[in-house]
């Protein structure tokens, strides 16, 4: 058996970020609400520091070390949102972070994780190359592996947010997540049935991305092969850790198209004015469906963060 | 004299139309303070609903009205963002919108009119051409004309949103918002000095379209010619009523060049995540000038709006 999470340690997380992340607002939309047939409240994780929830499991991660583990860093290989945000919340420790980027990745990336302070190692792109740049790294400094999603600190702290919505919205009857590897998801199914059992929690996920939705229905771990999704926080499969909290805990997992993921993204830029990353849009791709199960209901929301290039926005073509 | 506008008035706009708009959130931003070298509190009218300000001056004139006053409708010539919160404030009492429109305005604009349910009648796009219209409009229905800002109920409407922001943000030493015809600003001139003598105002202008800061400065009206600028919703001069009021109570007008109100637009999209128009960047491109007299302050911003085409950013050529 392998660590666990609980509901107390994502009430410990909350108790350890605060002040140290954004409580962020929640807004609603009647032109949403009317479009969608339900009552839907969005947690607006796109203002978080850094632009993306991540800040939360980061923080939660960086600053439950203890002063011995912390002076050796902390160590990452995912070059995307988790690794600016880890770099953030190391910085604010006073720690050194180490971000292992593949070879290729986006200068905008290595940009946000500089700014904050990150070291950046490039490292060949495949998985076994990323993987030996950590544990040299690790070798030479001792730092603590931060794994975006496969982390009981990183599922606590991201589930956060869900805790945060749901004390401030009475009466809600589900909510939904988007669903990559599921520290986000997780966390918010933790966070929500530790609260009250009857909350409903749904997962949406990209149809060119699945395996969220297909591990669950085969009841067994389905690793995702090939993602074809414009949501690029949602390509990678399911933890070991994530994995049996979602199964015992999801009321299911709604697939979108890709062609409806940039529509709602564009219509919640248009509508609620806000700046979201097209894996945010997902769950309210999901919800605008005509296949959605929450017609009728009270719905929490996590737009999951606003981490987008401005000078390619995909409805616009070049 | 013409009508006077007061404090007291817009104490009575925020009872008048409290429930009816919304109560905009503040947003801050630690990467802009850094940068504008200032402690900035962002009152979000991008929020509001039909997208900007407008829809409190358009509330507050529209259930104004005496019950017979209102049965006639209203009416006006602004095709842009005043006529769509016209037509939203009317729907909503039940009464008719006209909403005069110049031939070769944008389909954006006229679907956004007959979206909140507005009455348009195209006329030519000159100004003689569109009061024509609108006189014959006034004939035939006796609709009551509001003017976009230039009408004391308008401008009570519009300070409201200062109202809200400086009861929310404690010790704010300056506030700063958009100045076109000057309905926001003397709005805004007026809350913030009624409730603390002390408090400075400023305005903040294209440098292509700075009738307020020239009419101010020579102490007589100039009326802008030939605007040069993407801040749409700035091209406008002065109006009779907003002039003097302007005259009497701001600190000054701080101009900004066309490609720094792009940046700052970029910028607030990139960094707080949210989607703001022209017109409402061009405070937040004076704090971040060189020139910003502000540093070191604690200020308020007005953002006025977000309605933007979203297939046209300026930063993306075409």
């Amino acid at each position: 058996m392998g660590p666990s999470v609980t509901f107390d340690d994502v009430r410990a997380a909350e108790a350890r970020i605060r002040g140290l992340v954004r409580r962020t607002p929640v807004l609603t939309s009647s032109v949403l609400d009317e479009r969608a047939g339900a009552r839907l409240f969005f947690k607006c994780e796109n203002f978080q520091k850094a632009g993306v929830f991540k800040a939360r499991g980061a923080h939660n991660a960086v600053f439950a070390l203890s002063e011995d583990e912390a002076a050796a860093g902390v160590l990452t290989h995912s070059s995307g949102n988790h690794g600016a945000a880890l770099s953030l919340a190391a910085r604010r420790r006073g720690i050194p972070a180490h971000i292992v980027v593949p070879e290729g990745a986006s200068a905008a990336k290595v940009e946000a994780i500089r700014r904050y302070g990150g070291q950046v190692t490039f490292s060949p792109a495949t998985l076994p190359g990323r993987e030996a740049a950590a544990a040299r790294i690790r070798g030479e400094t001792g730092a603590r592996l931060v794994h975006p999603y496969d982390d009981p600190l990183i599922i606590a702290g991201q589930g956060t947010a869900a805790l945060e919505l749901l004390a401030e919205v009475p009466g809600l009857e589900a909510v939904v997540a988007p669903v990559g590897g599921g520290g986000l998801l997780s966390g918010t199914a933790l966070a929500a049935k530790g609260l009250d059992p009857r909350l409903r929690v749904f997962g949406a996920e990209p149809a060119g991305a699945d395996d969220a939705a297909r591990s669950l229905a085969a009841g067994r771990f389905i690793p995702q092969e090939n993602p074809r999704t414009i949501a690029d926080g949602l390509r990678t499969s399911l933890g070991q850790l994530t994995f049996p909290i979602l199964r015992e805990r999801l009321e299911g997992v709604l697939t979108v198209p890709e062609d409806e993921i940039v529509e709602a993204m564009r219509l919640a830029w248009q509508v609620m004015k806000i700046v979201i990353e097209p894996s945010s849009a997902v769950p309210l791709a999901a919800l605008l469906g005509s296949g959605s199960p929450l017609r009728g209901r009270r719905v929490g929301v996590i737009l999951s963060g606003g981490n987008v290039d401005l000078d390619r926005l995909p409805w616009i073509k070049a």
